[in-house]
This record gives C-alpha cells, structure tokens and sequence, in this order.
C-alpha cells in the first residue's frame, strides 16, 4: 500500500455500456486500472461495480469526479470514491469476552485491517489489560447510569476520537434505535448464531435445544430492528449431538471471531454494496 | 451384512453403571460387541447408547429380551433391538423435480441404504421412467380428487406394499396432520432450507432476499408443524452474492440430495434417538 | 443462452493500461460487455482477464479480431474468443464404475454442462445400459488388442464424432504420451486423491496408511506426467480414523463426481487459463 | 474437572470380548464410565478403546491395575492408565512469528488445554513480551553456539522445568534425529502445509506454483524424517487463484494456529493412539 490508491464503488439500474463508461472515465482521468469486478444482479436488474485505479501522471481528481458526475447523471448512478491514504478510525465496543477483541487487535497489529483503531470503549473493566497491552486507551461507561447516559457517553467520546465506524466486539447490550440511526450502516456487530435463525439472547442454547447440526456466527450492520440488520459475513461449523450446550460455546467462539474480522476486511476494503436491505458483497 | 448382527439402542436418565449393565446384559446372553457408541447428555441427565453385536454359539434372543428387561426396570430405560437380517421397506414419495429420487436409487443401488424400496409414489406422471429405469413400480395419485382422496390412496399403497418408513423426496405436497400423526418419526423430508431459518414456501428466494451468505438443507421428521419437525441431518454451501436465485436452486440441488442420503442412512442404520423434539445422532 | 454472446479470453505479460484496452477494443466494436473479471498475478507480473460480451447492432465478429490483434500486437496478448453459439462436443470414457458418468449425463441434462455429449467409449461393456438410457451411443475398445490398437480405435472414435475435448470420468487406463501430446490441455481427468499428495493407483488405500484426516480428489488435464498435469478443481472431506478403506473410497465417490463435474463446468465456460503449468481459474 | 477422573486407552488385536473384559474390570474395580469409545480397525485387525471412568467409593488404583494385567496378559493388550489430577507441563518452542504462540496461550488462558506450560524457549527474542504477558517464563538459545549446543541447552530447560512434551510452535528449526528420538512421540510440530504433499521449506510457495485449489496445514509428531512423522489433526481453507502467495501465508495462519491447538488438545486428552506409523484418534 505504500503508492497510491483509489477505490470507485458504483450503483445503479443494468444497462447497456456501464463498464464502459466507468472505464473511460478512469482512463481519461490518467487512473490505471488495477482490479475491477462486477455484478449485475439479474433478479433485481441492478449493477454493482467496485474498482482500484492508480492514479498516474496528471491524474486529478476533481477532474475525475466532475466526469463521473456527468455518468452519475446520465446512469443514474451512485458512486463513492474511496482515498486509500485516508484510513477509517475504528473503536471496538466490548463487554466482558475477550476472544473477539483479541482477534481484532491481533490482526490490525498484523496488517490485516485498513485501519486506525484510536478507542476501546467498555460497560465493564474487565478487558482494559487487553488494550493497553496493545497501546490503545481504554475507557469505561458506567451501566448503572442508564442506558441514556451511557450512550451519550459513548457518542461523545466517538466524536472525541473522531471515529468512523463502530465495530460492537460481543458488546452485549442493545443500542438504542436513536443511536443505530446516528450511526446507520456504520456499526458493524457479531451475532453469534447464524441468522435469521437464531436471533436475540442465548442463541446457542435455542440451537442446542432446537438439535441442529450445524451452528454458526454473522458479521452485520446494526440496526434498529435486533439481529436483523444487512448481514456482511457468516461462517458455520458442524457440530455433532454428543456436544453440550458449553461446548457450543467454545467451538462458537472460533467461528465468532472469524467472522467477525471477516467482516470488517470487507467493509474497510469497500467490498460491501447496500441495496433494499441486503448486502452484495463484490471482491 | 453376510454375518448376524443385532443393533440394540437404550435411551433413558444418566445414572452410575449403565453401560457396565448393558454389556454385562450382551455378554452373559452370548453376545459379541462389534461397536459400542453412548453419550450422556449433560444438560438434561440423559443416556444414549447404541450397541451392535453379533450372537455367538448359544445366544436365544428371547433370553436376551428378557434379560433386558430387568435393565429396564431397574434404570427406567427405553430400548429397541433391530435385527440386521429383516431390512425396512421404505417408500419414495415425489413430485416434478428428479435430483433427489435419483440419488437415492443410485446410493440404493451401490448398497449404502440398508432397506427395501417396494414403490414410488407421484402425484405427477414426469418421473415415472426414472423409476421403472431401476424396476421399481410407479404409482401416480390423483391430486385433482382432493387432498383427502389422495392421501388415502397414498395410505393404502403403503398398506398394499407392507411400507414401514416414507421418504419425501421432494413431494412438494404438504401432508395432513392426520397422515403425519399416523406415521410420526417414519416419516423424513428433505426441506431445501437451512431449519430453521427459512420454512415453508421458497425458501431460496426467502435467503437470497435476505441477502445470507451460506445455504443449505434439512432432513427432518415430519410432522404437523411445518418444517418444524426433529431435525436428522443438515449440511450448507457458501454462495458468494453474484449468485441469483436461480443459481442458488441448482447450488442447492446438490446439498439436497446429499444431506437427504444422509439422513436416511442415519435413520436405517438405527443412529438417530429422540427425545423432547430433538434428535441426538449416536454413530 | 438465447441470447447471443461471446466470451474473449486475454493473458498477457502485466502493464498499464490492459483492461481499458480491452474493454475500448468492445465497445467500438459495438459489444456490450456482460461480465467481466480479471487478474493480475503479482507473483509472475502477469495479467489474465475473461469477459463476457453481447453483439449489439452493427457488431462484425471480423472487426472485432482484427482490433484485438491490434492490441495483441502492442501488448503481448495471447488472446481466444469463444461464441457460445457453438457448443464444444465432449466425449466420456468409462471403465467399471458408474458414479462419475452418471454425474455427468445428470448434470448435463439438468441443463449445467455447455456442451454435446456425442459418445461414450469404454474399454468393458458394464455402463453400457446406462449411457443408452440417456440416449448416448456406447463404444466398447478392446482391451485384449493391446494399448496400441485400443487407442487407435478412440482417437478414430474421437474423429469421427468430431470431438473436441476428452473427459476421463473414471477410465482407469493410463494414455500414452502420444496420445495426451496430440490432446493437449484437451483431456480432463478425475483423479481419486488430493493432488499432488496421492499420485498413482489405490490412493484411497495410501491415504488410508499414512493416516491423513482429510481426503480429496482432484480434476486436472492429462498429460504424459502421471496424474501431474495442471489442476483444475479439487475438494475434500473430513474423514475420522474410524473409517476403513472401503468407507474411504465410499466417501470419495461423492467428491470425485462432484470434482469432475465443476472441473468440467470451468472448462465448457472459459474459465481456464493456463499459464507455466498451472492453471489460473478466472470466474 | 472438579471431580476425580482416570481415561484408560487399551491397544490390542481385535478378538471377541474385548469391551466386556474391559467393561468388568472397571465396575468391578468400582468404577463408574462416564464415556467409552472404542473402534475396531477391521483393514489390520486391531482393537482401540478410550475410557473415562470415575471412581467410586472403593476403588484402589493398584487393585484396578493388576485386573488389567490379567487382561493384558490373556489378550495382548497394551494399556495405559492417566489420572486427570496430573496435568501435563507442555514447553512451547517458538521463533519470530507469533501467530501460533498467541493461539496456544490464549486456548490455555480460557481452560481448554489440560496442561501447565511452564517456559517458552526460542531461539530469537521477537516473542519475549508475549509469553510474559502471560506471566511464563521466556528463555532465548543462541543460535550462533550451534545447533548441537543449542539443543544442549534445550534439553536441560526441558529437563529443570519438567517438562513432559514439546510443542513446536513454528520454530522453524529442524531438531537433530537425537533430539527427536530421545522425546519421540512427545514432540508435536504444526506444519504449514497439507502433509503429505508439501513437506519441507516454503510450503505456501510450492503451493502456489503447483496450482492448488485448497490449501492446509498439518499437526503431526516430529521424528527423525523431516514432516514425516504420524499426523494428529489436519484443516484446509478453499482459495482462489487470485490470491498471491503473500496471500496464501496470510490464509494459511489462521489454519496453522487452529491445527495446532486441536491437535494439542488431542493429545492431552488422550486420544490418540499410535501403531505402525501411523495415529487413531478415538474419540
């Protein structure tokens, strides 16, 4: 990543010439086209295309911009160009496990995650050693305000941080619909049982209870509607009845924090496209 | 199989010394354990157990009964012996749609079901040929007579065909609650879902709208509750999101078949357990 | 497919500038590009791109080579384009067992293989029955005649059927290397072990022996090296130690005609690139 | 694990009543089975059973022992007898990347590897910090002493810290046929490939230039023939052929650091039964 990089995403109806039309733009700009996929989504006649261009000798991007708005206009398209310079400052909400937050830490310390990880924010102490072993400021909210008070506690100290997106490690409290709204489609949360079969609390145990052979974990964006937001990613594993309830747990675990930093890859490498309430993911 | 083989299987509350009872039980009638499986279910204090065993010189099996018996008696056990001798007569129900008939001829066919197929039962004449192709006899009912009518000609081929098990190899036809009481736990269905996410109707169209990432199947008893019966046998394909709905039917095709063999060995090779509206799978 | 289409296939040495080259190649011609997917091995600096495309009105086929020869000339291109109109004519060869060739003649039923199937060769008589019921002529070679004389028979069988490429859905002869040298990258072979780990015959039984947790097989192109040629699809499936061989090659069953058949699937539609004696499957 | 508990693992031909010999012995020891596995290898004859039981009021260990050497003696059985008070002390062997070492720790931190790791010895000081965040003692070898002089040291940290078996997680070095003799079958190496195909350096890159469609990794016991030795628990992941093989050592880390901790966990649960060459895992 050390030269630089833009990412276009693009929406719209199908039609003829699309592909075309972007391509041109970018090579009249002086962009160079470095990977482009592409779908057209035949049952809903939609087309999603997401590309990395390098910029090269008198590329401007004003200039381009100017020629996308005029495809914008003709196609009904919309777009986002994404700087790969600029990275998103992501905080990671917890509760009391520690196992997605370690992943999470593991892998931006590896290089896995385009991103700055500025504030780990907390309803209870217990994960602080974790964060700080990682060099990342650890702060508590206190649950015994209420609800309302932790949130705004919380929404300010996003803004303190500057934060971008939200990313809720196994937080274990439901956010309120005004906050979900705030921050639409930039919250990113680990359900762990594989929706939409298992929604709310405990889904281990409906999973365990119902003797399903298969169990799993989804990466989705929060929402005001519980569990029920765009799912980003889902991995599953076989499990077999001479498990317990506990071991459930356990193997869940894995799956949990897999996708989980499954999820958030696509999301920081603009991979996700929103379209009527469900994600397309185009890699 | 050219050798005796009994299957004994013992389900009832966890308690000290069951399974020195049950092999003392099949030692001292003159029985040979082949293969020993059992699992006590921590989270509700019960015992599973499955034993195959060949008979020696001198085991009586009605001595063996009896001996049983007092097991019984003293630890509260629910058990069931199969002899591998008499085979189970199972019949195919099916509709339009070839894939899972033909899968369960061909695995029939290279000695991997342990029953008898006597019949297939349609209410369309579009597969007949598949299974006169494997000198099965084919018989079509009526569905412009009415649900009832054709539920009671159904009824009486199973009769007529002496049928101890009934495979739904997708018959399309939701079966009355009359007709799954009369044949409940004898009864699999292969739903083209992943229970219990998306029962009833379309349940690909249900996933792709829901935008998942992960697909799959279920064979499960039936019973009056719609998709809701004990599930025996579940297995998933990841789909990426350029797939259509289209695609994911004949993705599905695949998990279908196989999770539907599946499930039916588990059920002919005396594997599954029930208890409180769930299967344990002891193999 | 009622429509219409072409898919062009490019791999060429990696520079700036490729895919815009490509796509203006299209769309003055008049093509309307229906898909596109492309990459740039990092590795070995070297770029590989599939489109799909549709003749709009006023596209001449002649045109359109003549400016992609234009743009091989300038950047190196090694460059195929197929019209889906034409379907490739595919024969399968066959000894003894039958789950690969019925996996085949079903999917291609089904409507998932782009392609005729003229004939069926075998060197024993045993499927004949099953490639009759599909309506497929059966050859049988004699194998008493010696591998010189059998060969001789199929590639006259080959021409005659004006075939173009080979399936070996479970041949178990082993071609000479004239005949794979006059096939070349035109015979598709089924191998029942993870490559390259389980080379040669019985590999069930070597996996068996070493004790691996996990089998596979593999679909490659057939080449004078023994089960070495390029790979072009694999899967595996979890075994547990107590499996014996005879439940190895069982389980195997279902994964090689699965493997097979998604071989076959990237073949028919284009998605091969082969490159240094690899393939790069491009989808 | 609050209670006491002994797993008997018995290795010996297969013969006919084996279970109830087992099974008598123990209750009429006094005590109580709490599981049996057990699994014929019908391919070579031998038997294999894994037995928790507990004790109850009355059960001597040397009056349970000397019952078993009468079974040993008239079945040719060899057996083994571990009480779950007595953890093993696992050393970890590390080197620069810390993927492994993380995973191990963490797995141990949330009880699900029954053991104590008293030392993490490495031959570079990369990995110091971790291990001591997890409050275990770090020593470092010097390599430029030589690899004799190393392993000296080795040996004798080994030996001062008690230590039971060696687990090398990605160190990188290849022990001596001394070293690996002197603690055979007490060494468990994680391999970053899918043995047997990719044995030796640079896994990922013989991969890659192989063409493989899936990729794996190995836990197996380290002997004196280099990624030979008997293998305890493998995985695999699917990629793509767009994937780099920076990529590949990416994907392939994730696999490796959960290889190895369920072949570990194997292990210390008693599992696994070795005969000639090759590992049993009986479950």
């Amino acid at each position: 990543m050390n030269t630089k990089k833009y990412t276009l995403t693009v929406t719209c109806p199908d039609k003829s010439g699309l592909i075309a039309a972007i391509t041109n733009c970018i090579a009249s700009s002086k962009g160079n086209i470095l990977n482009l996929a592409q779908h057209t989504a035949t049952d809903i006649s939609m087309f999603f295309c997401r590309v990395d261009f390098a910029p090269e000798e008198g590329f401007e991007v004003e200039n381009f911009k100017s020629l996308m708005e005029k495809n914008a206009g003709e196609f009904g398209m919309v777009w986002h160009l994404f700087d790969w310079a600029k990275k998103s400052r992501m905080a990671l909400l917890v509760s009391k496990t520690s196992h997605c937050l370690y992943e999470v830490l593991l892998k931006h310390q590896d290089g896995q995650l385009h991103c700055e990880i500025p504030i780990v924010i907390s309803n209870h102490p217990d994960l602080c050693a974790i964060a700080t072993d990682f060099h990342i400021p650890f702060f508590k909210v206190d649950p015994e305000k209420g609800k309302a008070a932790c949130e705004a506690d919380i929404l300010n100290l996003l803004k303190e941080y500057s934060v971008d997106v939200v990313c809720l490690a196994r937080y274990m409290q439901i956010l309120s619909p005004e906050f979900t709204r705030k921050w639409e489609n930039k919250i990113i949360n680990i359900h762990h049982g594989f929706l939409p079969a298992f929604k709310g609390a405990k889904p281990y145990h409906q999973a365990w209870h119902k003797g399903v052979k298969i169990i799993g974990a989804t990466a989705h964006f929060a929402n005001e509607d519980l569990d029920q937001g765009p799912i980003i990613y889902q991995d599953v594993v076989r499990i077999n009845d001479t498990k317990s309830i506990e071991e459930f747990v356990l193997m869940g675990k894995d799956v949990e924090r897999k996708v989980l930093v499954e999820g958030l890859k696509r999301y920081l490498n603009h991979n996700i496209f929103l379209h009527e309430g469900r994600t397309f993911i185009i890699e």
